[in-house]
């Protein structure tokens, strides 16, 4: 299936340079013509999965197989141009790789692309590809998505398979996937989530408040008319609450669960190679190992209780909106306590779906001072088909 | 004082190989004819110092000055030829760098040459030159001194000027020198410590029984002719227990202490740089962040203790022997947790000095199957002339 494949010409560094790993697509299939890259977590048989990270590579062999998402991808005719760039090992929401560069976002130069999956999102943003696969365990598709300006989904937990992709967390791992408008987007969504993408609308919008509330005020004014918009295409809405407490208190409980994923994923590996990480993650990786047993209990009963509220918001055919992060895309070159900061800001928003496993679409919407950010809907697990086929509709019916 | 030089053949992977560093030495001078190395954390003016870190070598500008003991060296007559590897920031004691490789251990080849002043260390032992500069924070120049089987000495504290040179923990660093023969290790001795090197002998031999006592079985028979030899040199020893509780309760306080510093010298770096660091040397920069000022204030009287009794050990005249490592150079690639418990188990030898403030020099008088592990005089503080002086006696006298 490999054959010769033009250099892509790639101005934004959004590739890997170390890797020719190429899939040309089935001569026919519904995704014939379109290209795509994916993140360098996935699998292409006769290639090292690179990680974003050098000793990472340097330890581990070619993969034997290709991962079940590219596979299904090239299968359906689209062709695979290269892998792209990752924040290493996934762990970062901001997309600057001290041992690859930080891709660059087409769309807010001099600010980050958002990551894990920046290469992907930098890729499709400046237009070298069709759409890009991605992987989102905290926020890895969604914050690129809302930072450059595209549309991008953290399907239901399990909704497609992980096979062949770099493990974080598995009770979080999830793939997805970057499009510049809705109908590629939805086209993609059809072949990954084998099944057809309805022409959909959800009952009822839920406006999530305390969600706004946290948000940079230029953001909600922004995103603000986008959600009225929303509401009357839908025609039935209600402003509510999500925590019953402090919004920003929900984000802890997937602080603990997750980094505790993380760490007995990576443990072994991190004492045998001894590797070289940047501060920032190897501090991210040192605070796991600190987690205790007694805080991942308490982390449990917290996780029931959002999954629990959450539940309730969304019963009877509701979606609920929300910004997808709480800023535009913050300038490259910040320090790591400062990202540090940033990055557990944004949590409040991103660990949402991530609790309850259910799908996250962000929208790209809206503009402040010419900066993208995105605007979400969360919706009950296995709704990942009606999100996506109502933001076609969003898009045919209202431009966006 | 540049000139064109020779590109030194380096079969031991000893030399930085990104910078030309090269100080033509003075012609006439005690030390002409002689060539030399030095550390990369030694500044030469026009080069940038690299630390044995890419991103601190990135962030930093060329030096303006030549660092003092690099400018008496070549005054006095021997050329530098050039930078060699280090741990990375002086963090290790091991010599194993991710970044630019593992100096290969001449005397032990798959084993580690020791470090941080590891690159030093293997230049001299493989003949590469005649002597060369290191540092001593923790152990590094007492370390691969034993490991590689070279005279090596932990100078008193503040005894050379330690400007122009990368700081790790200002109440720790030291400058020190390694050479194959005492008598080199004299002369080279004259021009740093400025002064003459005395035909010298303590006047008591004080034999440290529970710092041999937590040494390898292997280590202590090969040491312990020797240490008889000396014995019967100065004519006068007793045997004795430094610690009056545990040998192995010394060196936590040296723990905190210099964990403190190196963290107050380095965290501004590390915040804004987020720089790639092995995982390992991540870990002693995040454990020193969590040192408390409790912390520090306890380890401030367990340091005075130590102080006011080795004070009592060295009186009279007397100097102490002791293995200098508990065990000859380990393999090469063992995990992070393996090199942190064989660190901090050697820490019990090496906190002494450390803690005092005094000399130590490394004889490099014996083997274990034809591994070196070197034999440790530690003198009061002020008398590192004499401990050279008396090695070069016992080189003269012994053939040692």
């Amino acid at each position: 299936m490999t054959q010769a494949r033009e250099k892509i010409e790639d101005p934004f560094g959004a590739f890997c340079t170390d890797t020719d790993a190429y899939l040309q697509g089935a001569a026919d299939g519904p995704l014939s013509g379109l290209t795509f890259a994916a993140k360098d977590i996935f699998d292409v048989a006769g290639h090292i999965t690179g990680g974003g990270n050098p000793d990472w590579k340097a330890t581990h062999d070619a993969a034997i197989k290709t991962a079940w998402a590219v596979r299904v991808l090239v299968e359906a005719g689209a062709t695979m141009v290269g892998k792209t760039i990752t924040d290493e090992l996934t762990r970062g929401i901001f997309g600057e790789n001290p041992h690859y560069g930080t891709p660059i976002n087409p769309r807010a130069p001099g600010r980050v692309p958002g990551g894990s999956s920046s290469g992907s999102a930098s890729a499709v943003t400046g237009g070298l590809v069709d759409f890009a696969l991605g992987s989102d365990t905290g926020g890895s598709v969604r914050v690129p998505a809302s930072f450059c300006g595209l549309y991008g989904l953290r399907p239901s937990l399990g909704r497609i398979p992980f096979d062949g992709v770099l493990v974080q967390a598995p009770s979080y791992d999830t793939i997805g996937w970057f499009a510049r408008d809705a109908e590629t987007f939805a086209r993609v969504g059809e072949v990954l989530l084998q099944t057809q993408i309805p022409d959909a609308a959800p009952l009822r919008l839920v406006i999530a408040r305390d969600a706004f509330e946290v948000a940079d005020q230029a953001v909600v004014d922004a995103l603000w008319p986008k959600v009225e918009l929303l509401a009357g295409l839908i025609g039935d809405s209600t402003t509510e609450r999500l925590a019953p407490g402090q919004l920003s208190a929900w984000p802890g409980q997937q602080g603990v669960l997750q980094s505790r994923e993380a760490w007995e994923t990576a443990r072994d590996w991190l004492d045998q190679v001894n590797p070289r990480l940047s501060f920032e993650v190897a501090q991210r990786y040192l605070t796991a190992a600190a987690v205790t047993d007694t805080e991942v209990e308490t982390a449990r009963s917290a996780k029931e209780e959002v999954v629990r509220r959450m539940d309730e918001v969304l019963s009877g055919g509701a979606i609920v909106c929300l910004p997808t992060t709480k800023t535009t895309a913050p300038p490259t070159g910040q320090s790591a306590s400062a990202r540090t900061a940033l990055r557990l800001r944004n949590s409040a928003l991103t660990c949402i779906a991530g609790t309850t496993g259910g799908p996250q679409i962000n929208l790209p919407m809206a503009e402040v001072d010419g900066l993208p950010v995105g605007l979400s809907l969360i919706g009950p697990r296995g709704s990942d088909e009606m999100l996506i086929g109502f933001a076609r509709r969003v898009e045919r019916d209202a431009g966006h």
